[in-house]
């Protein structure tokens, strides 16, 4: 059974700049595809995503393609930077684009991310990695998808302004864990649901 | 197959006052018992818990207890009113108890709540449920708890003070709608999870 | 002694579309203006601000002249809708780009907020209120604003989708006491700062 | 003239165990003495208080005490450490009971903060500092306080689980810039305020 993943890299800088958050999502990646799962990473700020609620906002958004990647994927995998402790505004743009799928239904009439799982990867100077994942998950988990264990996989240094993920964290053993059970068990639960989907009982929109 | 599901409440008043949470509770119990799910509800307060973070505090400490259950518990549900803006402190108070959980492991060396599914319910009067939901499911899903979707049952009233979920918020068809969802989603991913365990592959302390 | 305040409205919405947000920003805007505060409210998505943590990130971005008008205001109020719990991309752009300011000083080697006040508006059907302002004056506070009493005006409507705050929530007579408080406590103290600044003992660069 | 501060620690662990928060809200209060503020220090937990939101809940609730130490104080200064991200339960159960001083007023008919100022000190392994004071002082903000710039001191470490900050932290130039900002900026403010109260115009209760 092949699986497909999409990450979405939420930085505030363009390529080719260096991203830390790009980094840790490699990591992940490269673990969901020992397990043969086809992945492909967006980096979201080299598209013209615009503003909005609705699932294509005209004048040559570009979120339409990433949604249709997202509805075509059985892995969502959101990273970002945090900024005064806080998702990006690029995560937070990317988030609200995803509430316009809450009007949308799959063909059993679930919200579009059921049978679908859902994880976040976190690089941060110093603090705020769990306040970020805790509330993109439950925004992904809101919108239908599953949310496996352990699926938040993030870098934070000691308190105060220093080095990025890319400078000083590649070395961290507990992020390295991290990266273990985020990728496999975003693997692991997606194949889970692929085989046994969520019946269409008591969460349907009729 | 048969499940069993643990619900705690963790209003700050004890019995027998009337607690708006455990009325929510008590409807998404109904929803997983129509499901043969056999459902035991505690009112934390009621019992000698403990400030701490080990698994027996000691004195008396009735959390070993609760501890047992929740090992023996396919389904966790945590339900608490909202205080300026955030989860109880009894609610905190037992998130810490679970933080314990975190030296422990299942036999095949995951965390103790893998293969477990956990879902929140809150009320208040006015706003803070999905800050707080967020948070107890991100403290949950790092102790090894599946999230299915739509597994956070609230009511909140208009900003500002006002009556209670018990007074006002009881004919709210979004939370009647919740209700199924968070009832059917547990059990159907419980299932789902027991039939289906997560492979001890990439995820265990080993 | 006159005093200068400035409004930020962070509405996904472009002008001249209808936005709760401004509606509520422009009755906190008044209370100012009747003790002869003179206000400027700038829709921030009418303006080129782009994504960064610089304060020009060049190719025509506007956030330049924003930034001089913070520094030339006493009062910053900034306004937020809610989506998904958490506050607008726009909003977070705007504090990512206040992040900035944390490098700059004023000409007593303090952050560059020192002796201004920081309130917020915010808006949203049904959630979240509590949790965005906390977030938003938390990152003003940082940056050297202070936070006087009772600054957080907002409107929520009860729990799920509903009618926005100018469709049903002019009427909330909390919200209008929350006007009052947030209107006129933003005064008296830029009042009180501007007579009697904080030394600049124990809170500079150097 | 002379000012008075009340620092509450909320450790979960009971004297004469160490307590990092305790540590760190030391050294805020040396700064604090230095200006001649007479300060004291409370371990809450070796306290009987217990849950609930009115300000004496009866059977020997010794937060009665705390609450009118709160009132002769001109300073309120909150510690905690962080669990699973948040605040602690003993911190929230300080807050719960804050709460219902929001029924409560001055002799100006203002609520009972207005003319105090608030600061906060965290400590924790890694995570979660930003997110803990932004609630904390915001709820201190909505009982009448004024918040100071840079009044949230905190360290934490590396992400994982690691070292307290009395092992590993009391060395942080960044922790003890932030020591510094806040215990300075704590007696300023308290100074201006109490030589320049907060007029009592359009922030009262009728």
């Amino acid at each position: 059974m092949s699986l497909r993943a999409l990450l979405l890299n939420c930085t505030l800088k363009k390529s080719p700049e260096t991203s830390s958050t790009e980094a840790l999502l490699r990591e992940v990646k490269e673990v969901m595809e020992k397990h043969g799962t086809e992945c492909e990473l967006i980096r979201v700020v080299d598209h013209n995503v615009k503003f909005g609620v609705s699932t294509d906002m005209g004048d040559g958004d570009e979120w339409p393609q990433i949604h249709d990647k997202i509805l075509a994927s059985d892995i969502l995998l959101i990273g970002t930077p945090i900024w005064f402790g806080k998702l990006s505004s690029v995560a937070q743009m990317v988030m609200e684009r995803i509430d316009g799928m809450l009007s949308e239904t799959n063909e059993m009439k679930q919200l579009p991310l059921y049978n679908k799982v859902a994880g976040c990867v976190v690089t941060g100077n110093e603090d705020g990695a769990q306040h970020v994942t805790s509330g993109i998950l439950h925004d992904l988990m809101q919108t239908g998808a599953t949310i496996p264990p352990n699926v938040n996989c993030y870098w934070v240094g000691e308190a105060g302004p220093g080095p990025d993920y890319v400078e000083a964290g590649t070395t961290s053993k507990y992020t390295k864990t991290l990266v273990q059970y985020t990728g496999n068990n975003l693997v692991h639960l997606a194949r889970i649901l692929k085989a046994n989907p969520i019946p269409a009982e008591g969460n349907t929109s009729e």
